[in-house]
């Protein structure tokens, strides 16, 4: 299906429930597409890095993305994430993409090795025209370990090969300063906020939706915060982010001493998604460590606290 | 004068003008302080990153520091930046504002060396216990390359050692987290950004205030935004933001391949300033590379442009 | 073949040479790994940095590896580069080499997504248990954004889950507190040093080979330097050494205004060989930039500087 | 006194002794210099990051200095840290430095704020001109977040504007680069390496002498690490080097969770010297954390090791 132009509302990264034995949880795939449909959301992004994408092997992805995709079956645009580490790579992970009939691609700039403003371009270009869907930018420092060059945005927008971009800097300000650049350049050009603690603001300054990790936890949430500042009513807005911002305390969960953020942020998107029932099984990829009882009683704790328990 | 509890309003980091020869103008210090107290702002910061406070001698710093204090004359409060290395340095430079008649302190982490949250927090409490003035901790990483932790932040507002924060670590998703988690705990406690282009947003938050360089340039246009969010009134906030925000580019105007990031943001404010006949002179301290004609003509177009000239 | 305990020696990072179309040249790898073998040197490393790993499709990894494989025609072992985000993707990956017949696995900790030591020890367990052959932990911060932490090294060692390291994270200084901690505790693991400048240090604190990239282009460089620590003869080492950090210079050839480091690194390896007659084209895997004839020049005189043309 | 060019040797970054009270302690201070002179090292470097620089007020500073300048009474040549964020604040330390006599400078690139290679080069140039004095350019991106770019040290070498480098920074892969351009060009500039681990490394390719923190604590090892060096005797240097990497694990002794890296390597280093009997008292200056007994017993330990007790 075509996307909208500009791609706008919320867009949730969606986890990939997996089975005890590590494999894709197909059913619980459907279940979760089938609730974040049911709650309003505007669009699924398969594959991102709340997908737990860089665990999961090729097979594994093409699995994930095709039960979403025929899930959606056609009722919101899928999203796919192409995420490797330079060009040619992603044109793999393209043409699975394309294959499993996902609507738009995500893609970072090259990652592992050394990179430039220049080549990040080319890479973007090569993929937008070898791979025939809209593409969407992935703004990621904490991953990819360079930020996108606000110019780089402008031109590739102006001229095409980006349709949108999803911007998980963190960084607000240049956000900022980007989308009071780029309403006369591209105005069908989405933007997207990944800063789920933010999004309020992000939407006051005129972003056109929000891809957030704890969508798959409170997407009705994030619906009604949407929805309440596409209606101008700030101050539901903030009150909706200010609960949403507490609940996001889940992601502590985990004791940083014995795991990576990783493991704690994912663990209990998942812990979380089993305790409201969404999925089978709170499993994640390795080397990721468990959330042990005590971690999952403290997303419990959340989870009552938020009111969705 | 004792400070507001919590402190809140528009509080620029003044610039301190240099005389050709490279002495504090304190002419120039009273005429750009008498200006912002009649455009409205609540307090003047002295002696930031804004004040090339890293650029400046002690006894330089003094000097604008009493011109200040000086100007203000009591009708709005003073905040003294004591920035260097560890405690007993910070130490020094907290005798002179307060002999200088600072309202408050701020202070950063302990940097050049590698320190510690325990480090940090005995840091802040030394100078609290000695220094006798409310102090404000300085959260910029991009400077000190430490972010101050949102428990430790907790931590000093809860137990009396911090009156506030000026955070400029631009992370705005770590400071929802913080205003959350802060309102039960500090109601008193002064949050006040750093991050000029997402003000409203900062506002929407429930931040008491913002510190913005460029309000050495515009600050009625700080001010206008500062009361339509006080009036809940989110649409004049967003639009005086984006006309803000498009100001902010004049930062830009010096040659990323000539000089760093702050002869350019520091000198433009500079540049704007004098354009706009609030102070004499526009040289920054060495070893700061001036901004050249064309610069400065890209300042006076993005003035022109902000309906500033 | 087994592996030598500990692997010693000089083992270069052999260049993946590509046609004018992109597709892997197996011919130029076959003459490349011919010329490299026959100059004395003790191994091949494929598919790592130098390789241009990260720019090569599963495929055309596979490919590159195969031939090199065929070429050894186990002269000299051959270690494979399995380097992906995490575990299941380099479990992928290490089934692909031992299909190709490698002697040893090269695995760098986690990328992408952040990560723990207790995440990055578990890791390399799942690797080697799954895997069967000797595995090498790739200390690569400059690519992977974490170093190895030495007190992890020195506990996968001495359970026998690495076989070696190679270092390549240019702190020499952790390198030599390894080794003096290391000894007692292993004496058959294998410390490769990646730092090509400082050979006859490491060689000299006691580490047992370089991967050096550089010995694609001046291999006989390397075997004269490695001999002669080796004999004991630390004045021609250090001559060797000299020479060769002289000839490195090729590696700036590209403009750093133009392109990133890899392309201007691995453009001037792939240069330098072609114009040794090592291989038939010197086109890197997008999207690199390609050097261009001024680049070109300056790599022909560097390898004329050094005596090589 | 005029300082030997090249200045080569020994010239331990001297620790400043405080008293329990927090004074500097100028008895300790001429006692370890007498020290230090008689084990034979070629230099004091006052008012590094070993002495605490960070930690010291500027009157601290000055005493300190003018004790090490009264103990070492021109038998070698006493080096002042002139540690200050920008320029005219380090000219002000420069004043202070040459007004208690001493015989060299050394400053750091401009920290704090953001900085450029064209303003480090002003930097450097003008406080040359301002203090009269051979000044030595300190590159620690550990503390200062920038690395000294190669190509400027050699421009500040080849114009005379420095005397010397002394490299903090732990690559001694771009240190071999640099020595061997600079060789040719300006065969008087000192080079010393602050690496204490790979101090024969160094040596080998040519550094002319080292600056080890460690050398308050076992000056006579690195003295003979030194002469072995100079008699081309690399396997003693190695052996030497060994024992004193091992040593060096007494920089570990405190807990990383209750205290920074400082705390832990300046605390023992002041322990380890107080058990020598070198200096009356271990305090380090606040807000470090002092070591507790369990950490001191650790130094003690890795003072027998080394055979020092």
């Amino acid at each position: 299906m075509p996307i909208p132009t500009p791609l706008h509302g919320v867009i949730p990264p969606v986890i990939t429930p997996l089975t005890p034995a590590g494999d894709v949880d197909t059913g619980s795939v459907r279940r979760l597409a089938e609730h974040l449909i049911g709650a309003g959301v505007h669009g699924l992004f398969l594959l991102g890095s709340s997908g737990e994408t860089a665990y999961l092997t090729d097979a594994q992805r093409l699995t994930a993305l095709e039960a979403a995709v025929d899930a959606a079956a056609g009722r919101v645009p899928v999203l796919a994430g192409v995420i490797d580490t330079t060009t040619a790579r992603v044109l793999d992970r393209a043409a699975d993409a394309v294959r499993a009939g996902a609507d738009a691609l995500v893609a970072t700039a090259p990652f592992y090795t050394r990179t430039h403003p220049v080549e990040i371009a080319g890479h973007f270009r090569r993929i937008r025209e070898a791979a025939g869907l809209p593409l969407f930018a992935y703004d990621i420092p904490v991953a990819v370990h360079t930020k996108l060059p606000r110019d780089l945005v402008l031109e590739l927008a102006g001229d095409g090969t980006l349709a949108g971009l999803k911007d998980s800097s963190g960084d607000d300000g240049s956000l900022r300063r980007l989308l009071v650049e780029l309403r006369p350049l591209a105005p069908d050009f989405s933007v997207l906020t990944g800063s789920e603690l933010t999004v309020d603001g992000a939407l006051l300054a005129g972003a056109d939706g929000v891809v957030p990790g704890l969508g798959n936890v409170d997407a009705h949430g994030y619906v009604r915060l949407y929805e309440a500042a596409r209606a101008g009513d700030w101050a539901t807005a903030r009150a909706e982010q200010d609960r949403l911002a507490a609940l996001f305390a889940l992601t502590d969960a985990g004791d940083p001493g014995l795991m990576g953020a990783s493991s704690s942020a994912l663990g209990a998107f998942k812990a979380a998604a089993r305790l409201l029932g969404l999925i089978d099984c709170a499993a994640t990829a390795a080397p990721q460590v468990p959330l042990d009882e005590a971690a999952v009683a403290r997303v419990r704790a959340r989870l009552t606290g938020a009111g969705l328990l």
